[in-house]
């Protein structure tokens, strides 16, 4: 059977969780699975990928049916992408073209010119919350006839290398709708999990309340991401270094993460999500055992932008619509922000003239 | 004349305050100075100092009347000292030879033992409230008969190189009594600062209300030198890095600085000092246009101990007897206690094993 009779699929970013997006659709093999590999494109393309996978198994050379180096490159290949799936970082402060909205455009115009009245999907498997407003104002949906995904992903898994992929935790992703009633999103939202379940090897379900899983996620991200980003230590450190650990009552748990936590679920409240408070002990206490380096701590290390947008600044934007205090997690942003900046300067995204004492702007 | 007719004072401590504090008596010519040079020793027992001074001009192959190299080997010397001024940095969570009382003790001893009878004076030219404390319950001052002296040192000079110093801004030293009552403090302070001052040099005054004097430095040190320490910023950038900086409101001045100084005041009221709430806007604005890293800052960046304790756990520490809110302050401190801890880790001072995720007690 010719790929050109099943959905096609695009996967934007070629990351730890990219790339093992594409190699379990493409595993499954119910999609035509194409991958923008940008840094990588002239290795991959010459020897594909060598993948070291729990789910998986050992792979070497291998590749998705297709492989672009650009979204520009997918755009004007002429071919309509039923899911485009987008599993970069998400950072709206970062460099324009990085910005999701701006990842998204060359395939969503491509897409509407090649099949303007056929339905196309776009899957963000990204962190934090009210990630996908930006594409709802940039793209009508009535205008570009596409339905909105949500992805979160727990999977252990990291490029390592050119080319090179080490995924050492199995996957999980729950895929659902970003607009609960929006019934075509749901149907696709099936459709996807379908597609992309291994048995045996991942697990993928529906997610039937984006939203509600969204700000349960944060809880961890918000609270014990941010703090070990702020500190450049891995979680268990972040919880032994604590005044009073000793005492096994240490001030980042007290103090810190665990406040944090009860503001997230005070904003999630705020507009009608109720989280189980259970989450505050279970993720404290996994943490606990468990040597990690969150995502934004890792980022900061090596010198890259933080997704603290959508992290913890959309948060504390929800939670002032709504006149919900949140000390602690403002406290972790006003100093996040001083990072961010650093990092931004590292890289070239703004300067400081010293003579002056300012940002130039 | 001989030097032996003459005030005996040994400073302890060669880094950018010891070595003008050692110059500037010396400069005097009213006492017998002596130096503990630890690292430096050899090169400067041999070739003195190079100092660059705005204060003094260009000195070269300078050396006080006597170097040490250690206090063990001053204190071995047989001479009574009559004033014993300590520099160093004040870490009291730091490792046990470096804390205050134990730098102190051998020259406490053989002062002691030498006179009994004769008063000696200590001076601790460090940051800080409630340093003192260690010292009068170590040494109760009846048994050891020693007045004990408050410095505040505003000093532009650092140590840039081996027995090299770069004093770039002017001195000005306070020197008090800690007990405000005690009369026999007060007039070592007025003897201590007839003997240190050089007219059109360096400036030196009594200072009449050492608390007060230390609280309002708390202000900077407590708000300011610790936020930067926290993010490795220098104090403009760090302002302007702020959320809505470019509007002229930076976070940074609104939401961490400001309020983390008024909660100082609010401490400083609590135990009968009044601070003038005008000091909040002076630091700020001075800052606001001056690149200069505070010294929490530099010492985490330099890998060393940060003078976290004395600058905000002691503040903290009043505040909670008090029942003063700190929620700023203690958000700053149970951040930078972690950054302490990695710094403790990186010298060796705290183990952390990686297996069972706990630290080795």
């Amino acid at each position: 059977m010719s790929q050109t009779d099943k959905p096609r699929v695009i996967v934007v970013g070629a990351g730890g969780v990219g790339v093992i997006a594409a190699l379990s659709l493409y595993t499954h093999g119910t999609a035509d699975v194409s991958l923008v590999v940008r840094s990588d494109f002239d290795h991959v393309s010459a020897d594909g990928y060598h993948i070291d996978s729990c789910d998986y198994g050992l792979l070497q050379g291998w590749k998705p049916h297709h492989l672009f180096r650009t979204v520009e490159d997918a755009a004007k290949s002429g071919t309509f992408f039923d899911y485009v799936v987008i599993t970069t970082k998400n950072i709206p402060d970062g460099p324009e073209h990085s910005r999701v909205e701006n990842i998204a455009r060359p395939l969503v115009l491509s897409n509407n010119s090649i099949g303007p009245a056929r339905t196309s999907n776009i899957l963000l498997i990204q962190n934090g919350i009210d990630i996908e407003k930006p594409l709802l104002k940039e793209f009508p949906q009535d205008k570009f006839n596409y339905s909105l995904l949500s992805g979160i992903e727990f999977l252990g898994s990291t490029k390592v290398g050119k080319g090179r992929i080490s995924h050492i935790g199995s996957e999980k992703l729950f895929v659902g709708a970003f607009q609960q009633e929006d019934q075509r999103a749901r149907k696709a939202a099936e459709e996807y999990v379908a597609m992309y379940h291994n048995e045996g090897k991942n697990h993928c379900e529906v997610d039937p309340r984006v939203r509600h899983s969204r700000w349960n996620k944060l809880l961890y991200n918000a609270a014990i991401n941010t703090t070990t980003a702020l500190i450049g230590l891995d979680v268990p450190r972040a919880l032994e270094f604590g005044a009073g650990a000793a005492e096994g009552h240490s001030s980042t748990e007290f103090d810190i993460i665990k406040p944090a936590m009860r503001e997230v679920i005070a904003i999630a409240a705020s507009e009608g999500i109720v989280l189980d408070p259970a989450s505050i002990d279970f993720f404290t206490d996994i943490s606990r055992n468990l040597m990690f380096t969150p995502s934004m701590c890792v980022d900061s290390q090596k010198g890259q932008l933080m997704e603290l947008e959508v992290i913890l600044g959309n948060p504390i934007r929800v939670a002032k619509e709504h006149n919900v205090p949140t000390p602690i997690l403002s406290m972790l942003y006003n100093l996040l922000i001083l990072l961010q900046g650093k990092l931004k300067e590292a890289n070239g995204l703004l300067q400081f003239d010293e003579e002056a004492c300012r940002v130039v702007r």
